[in-house]
């Protein structure tokens, strides 16, 4: 018998013990024997998924010095907000896969699936102010309320100014239009999930703004790298069709990026693609020949990997916990997302 | 000159210095030069409207003891979560007209009427919120965010419940389903936003009873005459075609007594008529025909004037003040919409 090396453990694995404890709490609330709403509503919740909005409010508050039990319910409750926008986004985007399976109007029809993103959204709040029954001061539950309730606006006023920038074409996006409508439509969750953690926790100031920081620093990691897995992988891998972007002509990172670096002729083609008209095959296709050849795909990484840094350097405020080793690792998640 | 008598107010005056402060505070919120999304949020909150649910909050709150100014922001949140529930009903409806004007999504497109909704549904948590800088203690501010988010949900199961009704058919749909349909759908908010300001202003339990039950009697009431509707006026009373629910086939209170008390024929041709195949025109036509032939109109109406004098008594519970006697003028508004 030869001495085993114990492996590293892999983000992912890191993340796994408080994302599966919360994937059953999840599981638990909704009988599989309920009325059509708690149907739809378990069918969208438990699609797989990492749940890394909850596990960040939870390692957030265990890193501030909180308690995991007093939290849970608003750990569930940013993950009914993200899944509620996930169902509103497939309708606006008339996307049919979501996770690897039908998207909520694809099967349940797009009333429904309206319907119950609202109704997850409304559940944002119920689920919130669980924790005051919990022990959690009602101060910090109603600051919870109004963190929650602020990220979703966000999110609802990045989705608006991103159709915009698709609008305006890649001429008239620039990067930092561009992450400013990623900091909303993406980052506001991730910060709000990490500021609600340390809130509810009853973090110091510097923790709390420490991990909101965090967030911010994750949330354009994970859209900038977003942008960029359908030119890195196939489609099995996130569970989506990877051209939706492309489909919906907009100015992603690696693109706004190729646009930037690239020649003149190398804007006027993609000024061109994204006008419109192409078939979707065709439009990907002339996306990627571009971003690869202004070398824009390493690029976008860079980037990428260069926020997820900044994510963690924030994380040198808290006292080094279990909890904090999680954020961390989902700051390196964001920019490998396959393992 | 002869001396004039003073005409008794109409419900709608009792209403309207009420109604014209919180459409004061609505406007002053929200600059008209603001971005996309509050140019959105103006038009759809700003259409022409009697503002009855946030005068009922403000009212009920009144009415147990409370202030008016602690208020004023829930009551301008029950103002948001009805305006995006309707935003988001006209576009599963299809509706283009609303109030008198172009629907949110007629003007501004599907993508972004859906996430307007959105947008207003987060606003009601943060303006719920606010009471807390206002001097409601944090207690009573949690509880209001509960009862609101609730509401909400009871919302969205109604709009399933009905969407299953309807695919049941008149024979399908008994008058209990349809009172717990309508209960939920239009029930749930008018009670709730009676309840929020008890809760807010501190009354009694039993005044927070009286006005929740108020509160559920004249949401069966109002649903009861928003159905009679477009059989007894045209459709510029209402502002919205009065052929949408026809045009959908939903089983619709006076649609329902005349199934239940029509004979065999009567029946048939109902059940004929909302499978469905006919023109908007013939279908409305052929549903009036029966409603008339049968009586059911005037049954509609006194069932609907029965439920709101079951809310005017609930008020008996209260001390007598101006602002029970506003709640009373919303009693008598449901059954008399175009006054």
């Amino acid at each position: 018998m030869t001495a085993k090396a114990v492996a590293p453990r892999t983000p992912a694995q890191t993340l796994s013990p408080t994302a599966d404890a919360l994937r059953r709490e999840l599981d638990s609330r909704r009988p599989a024997d309920g009325d059509r709403m708690q149907e739809i509503a378990r069918y969208a919740l438990l699609a797989p998924g990492k749940l890394l909005r909850p596990v960040l409010l939870v390692a957030a508050a265990e890193a501030t010095g909180g308690s995991r039990d007093q939290v849970v319910p608003a750990a569930l409750a940013v993950e009914y907000l993200h899944v509620a926008s996930l169902v509103h986004d497939d309708v606006i985007d008339g996307d049919d896969l979501r996770r690897g399976q039908d998207s909520v109007h694809a099967r349940y029809g797009v009333p429904d699936a309206i319907a119950i993103g609202d109704a997850l959204l409304f559940q944002v709040f119920s689920a919130v102010s669980e924790c005051a029954a919990l022990g959690v001061p009602d101060a910090a539950v109603l600051a919870a309320v109004g963190v929650l309730a602020q990220a979703g606006e966000e999110l609802c006023r990045g989705q608006l100014q991103e159709a915009l920038l698709t609008a305006a074409g890649p001429r008239g996006c620039g990067l930092d239009a561009y992450r400013e409508m990623a900091s909303l439509k993406t980052g506001a969750l991730l910060r709000g999930a990490c500021r609600a953690g340390a809130l509810l926790s009853g973090g110091t100031p510097e923790e709390t703004e420490a991990v909101t920081a965090f967030g911010g620093h994750i949330g354009l990691a994970f859209q900038m790298y977003d942008d960029l897995l359908p030119y890195l992988a196939d489609e099995t891998v996130t569970g989506k069709p990877g051209m939706s972007d492309a489909v919906n002509l907009r100015p992603t990172f690696p693109v706004l990026l190729a646009y930037r670096t690239g020649t003149a002729a190398d804007r006027r083609r993609l000024e061109r693609v994204l006008r419109g008209g192409l078939s979707p095959e065709a439009t990907f296709a002339a996306l990627r020949e571009v971003i690869t050849a202004t070398g824009s795909l390493e690029l976008a990484q860079d980037q990428a990997r260069g926020e997820a840094a900044e994510a963690r350097a924030r994380l040198d405020a808290l006292p080094p916990t279990e909890a904090a080793d999680v954020l961390a690792a989902v700051a390196d998640l964001t920019v490998r997302r396959d393992r």
